[in-house]
């Protein structure tokens, strides 16, 4: 195939085969490629040469309000998150905390439950009725988005609602899950919504938001948005950068280091004043912490050869845990795929069963527990009174606690802060670290697929931690250091596991825990387990992506592309359109193909010989159909007759689905028969390869400049101008492989020698 | 000009204007394109082809020890600087002090003086005679060269020695200059002795080395050298990293952020272990600190509206004084430049006058001070008994201390320690801050461009905090904040004006001072100075290698460029060989050209009509005619042939000034009249743009792709197949604008209209 609407093809191939591959969460029946290139056409040209520096200035001006916008509303939907969930996960602990205080256990069972199950249910509901989009963390599809691929409804604003309160409501439902993958995703939707350029609806047109009507500057600003997220989820503005950085985009520029520097300054002033606001107990069960969310700065720093080896260790078998909780997070999203596709009542069911799981875990495994008497010196703090602290009681007699409840009848950030407790000496015994990281293990993956917003970023530290913290306490006879610190060793080993992301996760752990004497630590530990668990498989966000089936433009090209040329991958008939066309030929044409973009041709007698124009995108055709500049004859009518009916603004691609449709066009048969001229809007440089051209060069290109089509030329005169248009489908593995069948078993021939 | 070596000429005309321009440090001589992109002919697909998988795994191993080796030893360098510096300036400083204390103030002078006047002749001397590129920061040159341009020597052998010796002796020698800057050329320089592939002379010729004779490996590894230098010097090894990534390279891709991560952990872990070593005393006058230098964590840091409001105005402040500053060392190192070409015998009596200047000011400056009695409660520290310490007794009574002395009469690593120091309350006067800030901000500028390795980092910081610090003194009444906090915040005002970096400025500062609280803060000044100063002229470093006239291509394509076609540019006679080539036409050519790249045309008999086949290397041919694999008639010799010969080892790229020279060949008269087939060493897959390529677009490709070479192709048929070829010197905005005047003057034009 040669010029097509592939994705549509992939998009509808993945779900078809949805049994075998699994896809998670939303349909993907229209995923949609972004163009990241400048569209050169005369119409730009001229707008170029006639916008004022006013205008330039505007637009500059515009550009930072957006960007301090989405800081603004990233930070206060953070803090309202974190607001509402320590309310409603409060309430509940504390009703429970009553009950079994009076020794009600039943009740407290009960109350623990069903709150948490109506929870559950209230983010399923939303999540499988509104918009199944927001299941998940959506992590992937940012990532997918920053590459390039827009599938349906991502960034609508219906899914932005449903992350906001569906991940409230699942954070506070007690499940094993996260807020900062939905905190990302509510950030790039939150740019998104900014980014549209404006809305006709509600009469926002003012001039200058036009120019932000192209995907390269909404890409940008979901950029800033994602950053913005992680900075409002971790209270960890550097850190967000990084992250963006490090893991979500897949073209980056220094200008937008400063931007997205910039959105998450802003959302740190806007946490830190809030904070600062609710010191007063002004904001109910709202936290006393600051900015630091665990704070292990007083912590002890000299560490010894014994450490050294003891944390060497961590990062391997944190690796080898990593890699596994990828292996098994494929196998359970598959098993769940299943499940999804039956409707949404059975989504909220699936839903229930998992909270009730989690629910007789987390109040049924603290029975299991020993009651330990208070350490001495600690009685203000031993038994714990109100809702958080380290020293739950639970059904111990007074003077004691339950070390297992004080982590697993908490919220998860809370049972983080525990772990990370330091001076506690021994707190929590070796057979509690023990269960309550296999719980916490198998209950993170159970959870992840589930109808509701979950990260995963949150049950990982929970898992590493504890598991961090066990080595900790086992090897506390022969280590120096404490096992709070051990436990942030386990945190990022097993986050370099997953993740396999190294600065970020870095920075991060600094931000969250204030520790910079451990940094040289916490490096070794990340680069460890990373390259322990990339020898198994690959990262969790790149595993979701695959499994969903998003096409995906990865970094490097693959070995057998430079065996392979350009021409190779191009097929089919090809569908070119001359400089001055037939309105019903144009007609016909994009009523029959779904392609996007069709090489023009400029033939005699306009030119000698037949030469390639440029390229013309369909959804700039139907606007120049809609204006109805059509001639009897077949005559140039140049720039200025389209500049009389248009400005450029109107060919300014809209937001995703807002496009002018197909449909829309109204012409009459007489006006089928009258011809248009294509110049105006022909992008006159298309980036072109020469038909030999390695296929992995191409890919390069293809992948470094943004592009959605790329032209390839041939390489000896005499024939047509133009032989294939290759998208984003034609450097997909896959379809290589089908392609060329030999490349696969080769492929397969050196995995088994390995 | 198509096809040709412009940089050469572009810096043949840099030098030759320089009394206008003004070009400092290295002669510029010589500068050479690198190539990014990967050649593939066939030998390199050969290559490709029967490179087993333990060879790929070698080399991963390999590109990983490198990384390891270039930490270790630009660790071991940055300890060694550090070391050295301590010991040199400290027993100076001792010494004055001792002849202080026995009231010999004018031997105490003359020893100050004598000490650093001789330790700046013996760096002047060496930068001067035996590497004059290893004077300056080094950054401007490195940035270039990650950039893709090589300047003559900048990582030669003879450069990273001087570097380390000048640098320590300069340091010691008590100007105002960092270590940084030269720590980060040290670090390239290091990475790039160990990127050379091996070395035939000292029989390091291992068959995996090979695969690193290429600029792209020797680009990652010489970025990994760039952010181990910044580790090093700041021992801020996430500050490191970011500091390559913002300023320092021109791509980029995870892969290295990884690599470079890696790096730097090492220097960390290299630099703690020797730390930790040296605590026992067994390093002399080693300093005490850990890994963080200046520690400002204990301070308290609650902070109201008023800090806000004067944080901001400092902000603004520090980027007027950041843009000053950037355009007087631009001034003065136009002045500089004349006295530099007049020989090293100037350079070295410039040093001697600036040293002595600078002697007088650090030794007179202080007589102004009044004798500020002690402190109470700091009786142990006060007056200071050792070469550091806040409270320097200089000419006062017992029980007194000269705060000027405390600033002046110490390394500049120990003054900002005592600008930084918290809880001292006014132990600075505001008019001792006043003169310290006017002297460091004088003395920065005039010492910079001296012949001596200089960095501009730790000037800046000191002036900057000296005013911060005022500032915070000033304000004491009525902010909150500790003055030490708002030396912080000046230094970090200044650093964001002049450098304009944002992210790593941050994190550089979070790293040194471990003052995570007050990062909101810090980015806020970052952000209001670089906004501030960018009004007025751009970054110090883009200044710097602006004025040395190399050829950087930089991120965003100039307006105008949209305006013209690819076309445009291309002009003179263009130099093509034919598949099979006559030695003779080749011999000519490669001695009547300075050109690097030439297309090859393949023609009938061979095809049917002319068509272009590839580009082929000059360093490519030469070792093709040294192997003598000729023909009698003009045949296709196949890539068996030349495998018979060579391995694609030979024709790897061998580091700068070490490939083969033309004048090695011996061909003889009756070999010149042989034929050769030049396809096997084409690359087969050169990107080509159409000449009607808008030159915006172009510019892009050419910058994203790294490459050195495109090829310019008709759109129209039935002209030669490639009509030019575009390199790096055709992008640039000066040889645009003698093409095209009139967008000079429309530049101008707008220029003044704002």
């Amino acid at each position: 195939m040669s010029v097509r609407e592939p994705l549509l093809e992939l998009g509808k191939r993945a779900l078809n085969t949805t049994s075998q591959t699994a896809i998670v969460g939303a349909k993907l029946c229209s995923i949609e490629s972004l163009d990241y290139e400048i569209v050169e056409n005369d119409l730009f040209k001229e707008d170029w040469r006639t916008r004022k520096r006013v205008q330039i200035f505007q637009y500059v001006c515009l550009k930072w309000s957006l960007a301090l916008l989405v800081g603004l509303l990233t930070g206060l939907v953070g803090f309202f998150n974190n607001f509402a969930v320590e309310n409603i996960a409060g309430f509940k602990l504390l009703l429970t905390n009553d009950l079994m205080l009076k020794e009600r256990y039943h009740a407290a069972f009960v109350a623990y439950a069903g709150c948490n199950l109506l929870l559950a249910t209230a983010a399923a509901a939303l999540c499988a009725y509104i918009a199944p989009a927001a299941a998940g963390s959506g992590i992937p599809e940012v990532k997918a988005y920053l590459n390039g691929v827009d599938s349906h409804s991502i960034l609508a604003p219906s899914t932005l609602l449903v992350k906001i309160f569906g991940s409230i409501f699942g954070v506070s439902a007690g499940f094993v899950l996260g807020k900062e993958g939905p905190m990302v995703h509510t950030g790039a939707c939150i740019a998104s919504m900014l980014g549209q350029g404006g809305s006709r609806k509600y009469h926002l047109t003012w001039r200058c938001l036009r120019y932000f009507k192209n995907d390269r500057d909404r890409r940008d600003l979901i950029t800033c948005g994602a950053a913005a997220g992680v900075a409002a989820a971790f209270r960890a503005p550097v850190g967000g950068v990084l992250f963006t950085l490090e893991e979500a985009t897949s073209w980056w520029r220094n200008a937008l280091l400063w931007r997205t520097f910039f959105t998450n300054a802003v959302v740190a002033v806007v946490l830190r004043s809030l904070i600062v606001y609710c010191r007063g107990g002004k904001c109910g069960l709202f936290g006393k912490g600051g900015l630091i969310m665990f704070d292990l700065s007083s912590t002890v720093s000299t560490y010894s050869t014994s450490d050294l080896v003891a944390v060497i260790i961590l990062g391997v078998i944190g690796g080898i845990l990593g890699a596994l909780y990828n292996h098994l997070v494929g196998k359970i999203l598959r098993k769940y795929s299943i499940i999804n596709e039956k409707g949404a009542a059975f989504k909220i069911m699936h839903t229930m069963i998992i909270s009730l799981l989690t629910s007789c875990c987390s109040y049924g495994i603290p029975w299991l527990a020993r009651c330990t008497p208070c350490p001495p010196g600690l009685e203000d703090r031993c038994p714990t009174a109100g809702r958080s602290g380290n020293f739950k009681n639970f059904q111990c007699p007074p003077g004691h606690y339950n070390d297992l409840a004080s982590l697993f009848l908490n919220t998860n950030e809370d049972a983080i802060r525990n772990l990370f407790t330091a001076n506690t000496g021994n707190e929590f015994d070796i057979s509690t670290l023990v269960l309550f990281f296999i719980a916490v293990y198998c209950l993170g993956l159970v959870t992840y697929g589930i109808a509701v917003p979950s990260g995963l970023f949150i049950p990982v530290i929970l898992a590493g931690a504890s598991f961090g913290r066990l080595v900790g306490t086992i090897l506390s006879p022969i280590c120096s250091l404490d096992p709070a610190l051990f436990a942030l060793f386990g945190a990022a080993s097993l986050l370099g596991g997953t993740m396999r992301m190294t600065v970020s996760v870095c920075i991060i752990l600094l931000e969250l825990t204030n520790d910079l004497l451990m940094l040289p630590l916490v490096m070794l530990v990340l680069l460890i387990s990373k390259s322990v668990a990339d020898n198994f498989n690959i990262g969790v966000y790149d595993l979701i992506i695959q499994m969903k089936g998003l096409p995906f433009l990865v970094a490097h090209a693959e070995p057998y592309m430079r065996h392979l040329v350009a021409g190779d991958v191009v097929s089919g008939p090809l569908i070119t359109f001359t400089g001055v066309e037939k309105v019903g030929n144009i007609m016909q044409i994009l009523k029959t193909t779904r392609h996007h973009g069709f090489p023009v041709i400029n033939e005699p007698p306009f030119c000698e010989a037949p030469e390639l124009c440029g390229l013309v995108l369909r959804s700039h055709l139907i606007v120049l159909l809609k204006g109805k500049r059509f001639t009897r004859d077949k005559v140039l009518t140049g720039v200025g007759e389209v500049f009389k009916k248009f400005g450029s603004f109107d060919f300014a691609k809209a937001g995703p689905g807002k496009g002018m449709k197909l449909e829309e066009l109204d012409i009459s048969v007489d006006e089928m028969e009258m011809y248009v001229d294509l110049h105006p809007i022909t992008n006159k440089s298309p980036y072109t390869v020469v038909e030999t051209m390695s296929l992995a060069k191409a890919a390069l290109l293809f992948r470094e400049l943004g592009l959605r089509h790329l032209c390839v030329v041939p390489k000896t005169p005499g024939r047509p101008p133009v032989i294939g248009v290759l998208t984003r489908h034609d450097f997909m593995q896959e379809h290589i492989l089908r392609l060329f069948p030999h490349f696969n078993r080769q492929k397969k021939r050196n995995e088994e020698q390995t």
